[in-house]
């Protein structure tokens, strides 16, 4: 059982931020994020975008920004549990609440902030009869671990910048790489379009368009693919099958949770601090809603101080204690760390 | 007459960043701020500090923070008062608004956003007795233009950092620089107060501790101070006498205007768009009030947002715009430049 004070569900920059609000209030963080990353769009879906409405930033990349974040907060020490869905949440009698994932992780915590953006991204996933049979035997939605591609033969489907970038990266990893996809055309950035026509004559990527998998084959595991190009069916032998055509964005298994819900996100009391019909659950970032409510990454980051604000008075009745300047009181990392202005001196001039 | 469509009083970051929001939303924004330059209290009192709690930077200098912010909205070519306070608001009736300053400069506007922070910064005045005679006329409370000391002889007094840099600075610009301070003793950064060390070992300042100005001589302009060093009085000649006491913030007029005031802050509407109790008049960052609030610049920034999209609603009924995201919109700037992601193309693999 993972124990934490405040259990974030959402490593996207909101998530990732509130981490370090609830640091300057000595609240300890765990997140939960069903991508393998933290950074939850920025890191998944566009890293080399620039983004132009951060406050004091003219442009910062998304992976960038992600960069920042998880530096601005590695002093207060997160934990995280990756790769997982929250799925059932259960409030125990002093108030607290149990999360647990889909693979069963159980996190115990005192306050809950669901971080979760437009909800957990999942995989597209192409219409083959028995592919969930293949899963973890071979079929691929995400490139987790690149390593585990070392010298095997992998067959990447789709047409976009993900299918494009981690055709090239594996080319250099993989003993064999073959791009399906199933129009002659790429959608992506030029650079990338240019360097797998490149890779493809020098003979490092086979390329196979337009043309479908349409069939998995193998015993235990992913032996070969049948493929279908223009009406005739061929036979591809591989260790891997990679299937990247994109991520929707799913409430989930939180939508059963007994928030209320409205247009797809969850509804908050906004004149105060953000927190849901159940007392102790919050909702900030893009998932949250509100009148007048803006999914914009800034006021995110607005949602979680208060969060944090109101979280640290739920646990400490009574007790006054708000946010300082940290220009003015430093900032005392968990791992021992102190970040201060540099001090004033008196000192005479004789 | 200045004309706008937001008048934002105050530049602070919440004020300059309001200048960023307003323009995505194709509205101009025109600022005035009684200091003699943008950035409010960190550009005045503290831009070489770090701050450590702006969301995706770690640490940012105070007066860097400002310098981004002031590029970010470059594109959208704001105008600037400044050195001048905003004195009243007249409403008129098609609901737009005539704001004037204490030097009779005049903004009309569709929109106020009172960006005030703690107040405009009055600088703490010593007690002498004919002081005000001398205001402009060789009194300075700022150094806002420092080659206007080019070859002349200034007299600055104060013991913390101000007074220790400008000495420090005018040194290699004045004929001739005095610092007078009551105690031996100052208030600083170690390096500045080293510097001032040196520069005295030099000649380059004359240091005249403990001391204090009594009187101000001169028939038209300041010509000679009359100092007071231990009982005794001797008088120096002087062009210029600059006291560098500090910054005391004020409400100051505003607090005149008819608005809802509690505990020196403006109360907004809070559940919706920080509007006050004035229709089309806003207060947003450190200057306003209510449930839950906290006094810092990440949550200005969100205010700022939220204000600009209400106004936006305001003065165009019925229209529907909400802010996209600037990776995927792009940002049009008022200056004809034009910011956007790289982007993607469709392109044949032969």
């Amino acid at each position: 059982m993972i124990t934490t004070d405040i259990l974030i569900i959402g490593a996207g920059p909101t998530g990732l931020f509130a981490v370090f609000e609830a640091g300057l209030l000595k609240l300890k963080c765990h997140i939960i994020d069903a991508l393998p990353q933290p950074g939850g769009q920025l890191a998944e879906l566009y890293p080399k975008k620039p983004i132009f409405d951060i406050p004091g930033y003219p442009s910062v990349m998304a992976g960038e920004l992600v960069d920042n974040l998880m530096e601005q907060i590695k002093q207060f020490q997160p934990g995280f549990t990756l790769n997982e869905r929250a799925e059932t949440i259960d409030k125990l009698e002093d108030g607290t609440f149990i999360v647990t994932t889909n693979k069963g992780t159980k996190h115990h915590a005192k306050a809950v902030a669901i971080a979760g953006g437009l909800g957990s991204f999942e995989p597209r996933k192409p219409l083959i009869e028995n592919i969930a049979d293949y899963e973890e035997k071979g079929v691929e939605y995400f490139v987790k671990k690149p390593e585990i591609f070392e010298g095997k033969r992998v067959v990447i489907a789709g047409g976009g910048d993900s299918a494009l970038d981690w055709s090239i990266f594996l080319s250099n990893v993989a003993s064999e790489v073959t791009l399906v996809h199933r129009r002659n055309e790429f959608r992506g950035a030029l650079d990338s379009v240019e360097k797998v026509q490149e890779l493809k004559k020098l003979g490092k990527i086979n390329l196979i368009t337009p043309a479908e998998v349409k069939a998995i084959k193998g015993e235990e595991k992913v032996e070969s693919l049948v493929i279908e190009r223009e009406g005739e069916e061929m036979i591809v032998e591989t260790d891997y099958f990679i299937p990247l055509f994109g991520l929707t964005p799913k409430l989930g298994p939180i939508a059963d949770w007994g928030l209320e819900i409205e247009k797809n996100a969850i509804k908050v009391n906004n004149a105060l601090d953000y927190q849901t019909n159940i007392e102790g659950v919050y909702a900030i970032g893009d998932v949250n809603t509100y009148p007048g409510k803006l999914k914009l990454i800034l006021c995110g980051f607005h949602e979680a101080t208060l969060m944090c604000q109101s979280v640290y008075n739920r646990l400490n009745p009574g007790k006054k204690y708000v946010l300082k300047y940290t220009t003015v009181s430093g900032v005392n990392g968990f791992d021992g760390t102190r970040k201060e202005a540099e001090k004033q001196v008196v000192k005479a001039i004789e």
